[in-house]
C-alpha cells in the first residue's frame, strides 16, 4: 500500500471522477474503484488523458480498497450499504473510510432537493456502522459540485466540513486542501454529517432557481485567518 | 396598522433584539412584542437610546400582531407553538408569519448544537400548522448571529435563505435587503427550512470550535450578479 494513494470508490461517478482528478492533478496516486473493473480502468484512462503524468490505476472496488490509507466512497447512497459491506473484508485496521454520500430522494424515486431520512442519522453514521471498529469513518466533500471539480483549470469556491474522529479527521482535512479552492472546516463529530449531507439536496434545490448548471458552493464568513 | 412596519415578538431576546435595531436603522417603524408588557417597552427604549430617531414601541404580542402586516416569531423554540395560539385571533388575512426558530435541543435540557424533530418537519412548518390559512408563513433569518445584528456600525456578513409561498417570500427577502450585509437568497418551498434551521445548530457548534462568540454566517459561492 502506497502512503500516498488515495481510492475513490465510484470513482467513474461525476463526482468521484472530479475528486480523482483533482488529487492527480495534486501529485496524489489515485486507485479509482467501482463494481465493474472494467467501468475504473475507462476511467483510470479518462484521468490520465486529462491531467499528465498522473499515476491513476482502475481497479474493482475490494481490490481498490486494499490499495490506498484512506478511501473514499462516491457511491449512489443506495449503493452505500452493499459497497461498505463488500469491501468489508478488505479493510484492514487504522484505514479511513471517507462518506461522500447523500441521502438524496432520488434514492426512491423522488427528487434530489429532498431526502430521505436514515436510520442511523446520516449517510456517514450509515457507512460507520457496517464499517470494522479500527476502521474510521470521516464525512467529507458532500457540497463539493461535481462539474466543479471537474474544471481543473479554476479554482472550487467552496468550503468542505469534515466530521469524524479527531486524528483521522486532520488527515482528510489535509486532503481537501490538496484541491485549490476548497477549505477545510474542522466539522466535528461525525453525527453533524445528517447537517452537512442536507445542505448538498438545498444546493440542488439553489442551482436549479438560480440556473447554475455548474453547481453553487458556500463558505463560512467571520471565521479568524 | 402602518404598511411600514415590522413587529418582533420576542423582540427582547438577542436574536429579535438585534433585527429590530437594525429595521429601526433602516428608518422601518418597529413594534416589539413579548408575553410581558413591561419588557417589550424596556426592550424598545434600548432601540431608541441605540438608533436615533428610531420609530419604535413595545406591547404584549396579541397587541404587537396587530401593528404590522409583516410579523417576525423570534421566541425559544419551545415557546413557539403557545405563541402562535397566543396571537392567532390578532392576525388578520395577508398578514406574514416570519418564522426565525431553530428547533435546538436546548429546549428538552440537550445542548444547542444538536436538535430535535419536529413532526410537522420544522419550525417554520410547526408555525405553518399553527397559523390561520389565510396567513402566510415565511422562513428566514435562523442563520444570522444575534451578535451581528446588535452590532450597528458593521455589515452582517450573511446570506438568508427565505423559504416560503412566493409572493410572502418576496416580500420578506426584501427586508432582509434592509440589513447592510445580508443577502437574501430564493430558498423556495417551506420545507426547505428543515434545512436551514439545522445549518444554525452547525453554526453554533463552529461557533465554539473556532472560537468566535460573535458568530459564523455563511454566504453561498458561484451565484451569478
Amino acid at each position: 500500500m502506497n502512503d500516498e494513494a488515495i481510492a475513490i470508490l465510484g470513482g467513474t461517478g461525476d463526482q468521484g471522477l472530479g475528486l480523482a482528478l483533482r488529487f492527480a492533478k495534486a501529485g496524489r496516486p489515485v486507485v479509482i474503484g467501482s463494481r465493474k473493473e472494467a467501468r475504473a480502468i475507462a476511467a483510470a484512462d479518462e484521468v490520465r488523458k486529462a491531467v499528465e503524468g498522473a499515476d491513476v490505476v482502475g481497479l474493482e472496488n475490494a481490490e481498490a480498497t486494499a490499495q490506498a490509507p484512506v478511501v473514499i466512497l462516491s457511491v449512489p447512497f443506495e449503493h452505500t450499504a452493499s459497497t461498505v459491506k463488500g469491501i468489508r473484508d478488505a479493510l484492514a485496521p487504522g484505514q479511513i473510510l471517507v462518506s461522500m454520500g447523500v441521502p438524496l430522494a432520488t434514492a426512491i424515486g423522488d427528487g434530489p432537493v429532498r431526502t430521505v431520512g436514515v436510520w442511523q442519522g446520516s449517510c456517514a453514521e450509515l457507512v460507520a456502522s457496517l464499517a470494522p471498529n479500527d476502521v474510521a469513518t470521516v464525512s467529507a466533500f458532500q457540497n463539493v459540485a461535481a462539474h466543479r471539480l471537474q474544471d481543473l483549470p479554476h479554482p472550487v469556491e467552496c468550503d468542505v466540513l469534515v466530521s469524524g474522529p479527531k486524528e483521522p479527521r486532520q488527515r482528510v482535512m489535509a486532503l481537501c486542501e490538496l484541491v485549490p479552492g476548497l477549505r477545510a472546516i474542522d466539522g466535528g463529530p461525525l453525527a453533524n454529517a445528517r447537517i452537512v449531507e442536507e445542505i448538498t439536496a438545498l444546493l440542488i434545490g439553489l442551482n436549479a432557481r438560480y440556473k447554475v448548471p455548474e453547481g453553487l458552493g458556500w463558505r463560512l464568513t467571520g471565521l479568524p485567518d
